[in-house]
C-alpha cells in the first residue's frame, strides 16, 4: 500500500477481516465472493471508480484472501491494499464487456486452481453490480459449488463504526456544514439550478485545511417546486427564482466515509405552510433522535416518529432512514436496517444513521435531515447546519 | 411531461420505441424489461438518480410501454417522459431493500395483470443494477415466461446518434474544451488533487451560456506519478508538486450526454520520455481518427493504432475505445462496440466513440483521447482541446 493512501491501520483491516469470517462461520460459509465496491473497500483498503467493470473480493474461512479485477487495475489495488502481489488476481482485457466470455468464468478458473471450486460459496445476490449474468457464469462453470445468497452479509459487520470511521464521518459532517454556510452565501434568485449545484460540488470537494472533501455516492439533489413533490430529481437550468421552495438532499464525503445532510432552502418569505411543516418536521426529528439510544429498535424509532407526524396530521408511506458510513455511487445508504416501524434491529453505541425524515407532497415537499451516530444520550448530530428552512429573503 | 425538462420531440421517443421493438422482432421477443437507466432514458426520457432501487421500462412488441419504479420516483417519471399516468406504475416502499420481498415480485404480479406472465421475455442480464436476485425473482414468479438474454438490445439501437443527440454531445465537447481552458489558468503545483478536482467539476457543471453541465458518469480520474500506472485512482489531498506528469480522464455532460477527453498535464519542463510517448500517441491518434470512416470496422481502426503504437516499439493489451452517448453512473460508456483488432462491427456516419489510446507503464503512463463522430472524412472531434501535452512552467 502506498502510505498516504492509507485510511486504517493494517490491524484494523485484519479485525473487519475476522469479523466477517465469523460471520461466514455462522452462516456455514466456506467462501464469499464480495461484490459490494463499499465492502471490498472495507475488507481490504480497495479504492477505484473501476465498478464498472466486474470486479470483487474473494474470503475465504481460512486464510483466504484476493483481490480479483480488470487488468488495469491490478496496480490500483497494489496502492491502495496491503494484500500481497499473490492476492492481486488480474483478468485479461478482453474480457472486459464482451458477449462472448464473462470475467466470472475466468474468476471459476482461478478457484479451480486454487481447489476452492466445490465450496458453499456466498454470494451478494442482490447487490449493485453483481448482474445476472455473473451469477450464471459462476453456477455454470462451477458446478460442485454450493451457492448461498449472502447478500448483506459483510454490511451487517459495518454496522458498527470504529473511533477512525467516527473521526472520518465527522470530517464529512464539518465538510457539509460548510457547504451550507456557503450556499447561503452565494445563493440569489438569479441563480440557475446547476450554476448552485456547481457551488455545492466546489464547496464539498475542497473541503476543510483538515480534511479533503471526496466524491459524494449520489450527486446534489435538488427538488423546486413541483419537482420536490418527487425525491431524486436532478439539476437542469431552470432559475431558482423567488418565492419558492427548494430542498437540497446532499452529503460531503471524506476517505469515502459520508455525512448526508437536507434542508429546504427558500428563497423570499416563507409561507405558513412551509413554516408549518419545518415546525412539525423539527418535533419529529426530536422525538425521533432521542430514540437513537442503544438497546432501542430501528422500529421504535420509526414509531415515535410516525406517531407524532401523524399526530399533526401528516402521513408518510415511505422509511425514514438508514444506515450509513463508506459508500460508493449509486448509493450512500448502508442497506442493511431501515427506519420502519416493523424492523426490529437492535440499536448499539456507534451505529450511523441519516435520519431522513422526508415529506414528498401534493405539488411540493419538505426535507430537513440528520445524519447521526447512536449514544447513551440518544442520537448525537455527525453535522452542525441550524436545523431550520433556510431563508434568504 | 414537464416542458422545461424535455429534452427530445416526441416523434423521437416514437421513433426510438419503433426502432427497439423492430429488434425486438428479430430477435423474437415478445417483451423487453429495460433496467439500464441510459436505456430508460433513450427509450422515455425518465431521468432521475433512482437507479440505487430496482427499477425498469417495459416495452412489448405490441403498444405496451411503462415505467416501474419506487412509488416516491413515480412523479419523476411523470415530469420527465410523455407516459400517461396509467403507464407509470410504482411499488410500495416496504419492497425497497427488503431482504423478504422483492420489487421483481411485485413486477411479476403486474405482468401477470396485464396476461403478459407466459412471454418470450428479454432482459438484461449483464447489465448494472440488473442483479442475480432479480433475475432470480422473475424465473421463480413468472414459470410461463421464457426469458432470453437481451443485455445489449437497446444499446445498439442507440449507436446512431440522431441531429438533436450530436448537438448535446458538442455542447458537452464545448463544456469540456472550457474546463480544460480553466485548469490551465487556475492549476499551480501547490493545489491539492483534490482543489483541482473542485474546480474542474465547478467548472463543467457551470457549463456554457448556451448550454448546462449535466453531472457526469465518472468522475474526475486523475493519474498523478507512480498513480498514473493504473487507471481508475479518484483524488485525495496530495500536492501536484513539480516535475511531473498527471494524467486527466474527464467529461463534461449535458441533459446526460457525455464529451469525455483525457489529456496529461505537467507541471515543470517534460522530460524526454514524455515528449517521446506525446509524439508517438499524437501520430497514432491522426492514423486512427482517419480511419473512423463509415464503412470500415473497429477492428481496422484498431489495427491501425496497434500497429503504429508497435511500430515505435509500445505495447498496450487493452482495448482503445468505445461508444459513448447517454449515459448514467458507473460507465459514460455504451457497451456494445470496442475498438480491438476482432471486433467486426461495421462504423457507421454519425456513430459517436470515446478513442482512448491511454498508455498505463511501468511506474508512470500518459493519456490522450478524444470523443468522435463517424464522417465520410474520418473522426471529427467533438471538442476542441488542443492535442497536446498541456503544460505549465
Amino acid at each position: 500500500m502506498k502510505e498516504s493512501r492509507r485510511r486504517f491501520s493494517a490491524s484494523e483491516y485484519t479485525q473487519r477481516q475476522r469479523k466477517t469470517r465469523e460471520a461466514m462461520q455462522h452462516a456455514e460459509l466456506d467462501l464469499l465472493i464480495v461484490y459490494d465496491p463499499a465492502n471490498m473497500n472495507w475488507l481490504t483498503g480497495y479504492d477505484g471508480w473501476s465498478f464498472y467493470t466486474h470486479q470483487c473480493v474473494v474470503i475465504g474461512s481460512d486464510d483466504t484472501l484476493f483481490w480479483f479485477g480488470r487488468g488495469i487495475d491490478a496496480v490500483g489495488a497494489q496502492l491502495t491494499t496491503d494484500l500481497s502481489e499473490d492476492n492481486v488476481i488480474p483478468y485479461p482485457d478482453h474480457y472486459v464487456q464482451s458477449p462472448e466470455i464473462h470475467p466470472m468464468e475466468y474468476l471459476a478458473d482461478i478457484l479451480q486452481q486454487k481447489q476452492l471450486h466445490n465450496k458453499k460459496t456466498g454470494i451478494e445476490k442482490d447487490n449493485y453490480y453483481f448482474s445476472a449474468r455473473a451469477a450464471e457464469s459462476l453456477y455454470t462453470k462451477l458446478p460442485d459449488a454450493s451457492f448461498v445468497d449472502a447478500t448483506a452479509l459483510v454490511n451487517w459487520q459495518r454496522a458498527v463504526k470504529s473511533p477512525q470511521e467516527l473521526e472520518y464521518m465527522r470530517s464529512a459532517g464539518t465538510i457539509i456544514t460548510k457547504v451550507y454556510e456557503h450556499i447561503m452565501q452565494v445563493v440569489t434568485p438569479d441563480m440557475q439550478k446547476n450554476e448552485l449545484a456547481a457551488e455545492i460540488s466546489h464547496a464539498a470537494i475542497t473541503g476543510t485545511p483538515e480534511a479533503y472533501g471526496d466524491y459524494t455516492s449520489i450527486v446534489p439533489l435538488m427538488g423546486l417546486r413541483e419537482e420536490a413533490a418527487t425525491s431524486h430529481m436532478t439539476w437542469d437550468d431552470e432559475k431558482l427564482g423567488t418565492d419558492s421552495g427548494m430542498f437540497l438532499e446532499l452529503a460531503a464525503a471524506h476517505a469515502r466515509y459520508h455525512c448526508p445532510c437536507s434542508r429546504t432552502l427558500y428563497l423570499g418569505k416563507p409561507t405558513q405552510k412551509y413554516r408549518e411543516v419545518e415546525k412539525v418536521i423539527n418535533e419529529c426529528i426530536d422525538v425521533a433522535l432521542d430514540k437513537f439510544k442503544p438497546g432501542n429498535t430501528c422500529g421504535e424509532v420509526a414509531t415515535a416518529f410516525f406517531s407524532t407526524l401523524k399526530k399533526h396530521g401528516y402521513e408518510k408511506d415511505n422509511r425514514s432512514g438508514y444506515p450509513i458510513g463508506v459508500s460508493y455511487p449509486p448509493d450512500w445508504g448502508e442497506r442493511t436496517m431501515s427506519i420502519r416501524t416493523n424492523d426490529t434491529s437492535v440499536l448499539e453505541p456507534n451505529m450511523t444513521f441519516h435520519f431522513m425524515p422526508a415529506l414528498w407532497l401534493e405539488g411540493w415537499g419538505f426535507e430537513t435531515t440528520e445524519s447521526i451516530v447512536v449514544t447513551e444520550s440518544g442520537g448525537e448530530c455527525l453535522s452542525h447546519v441550524p436545523r431550520e428552512m433556510l431563508v434568504k429573503d
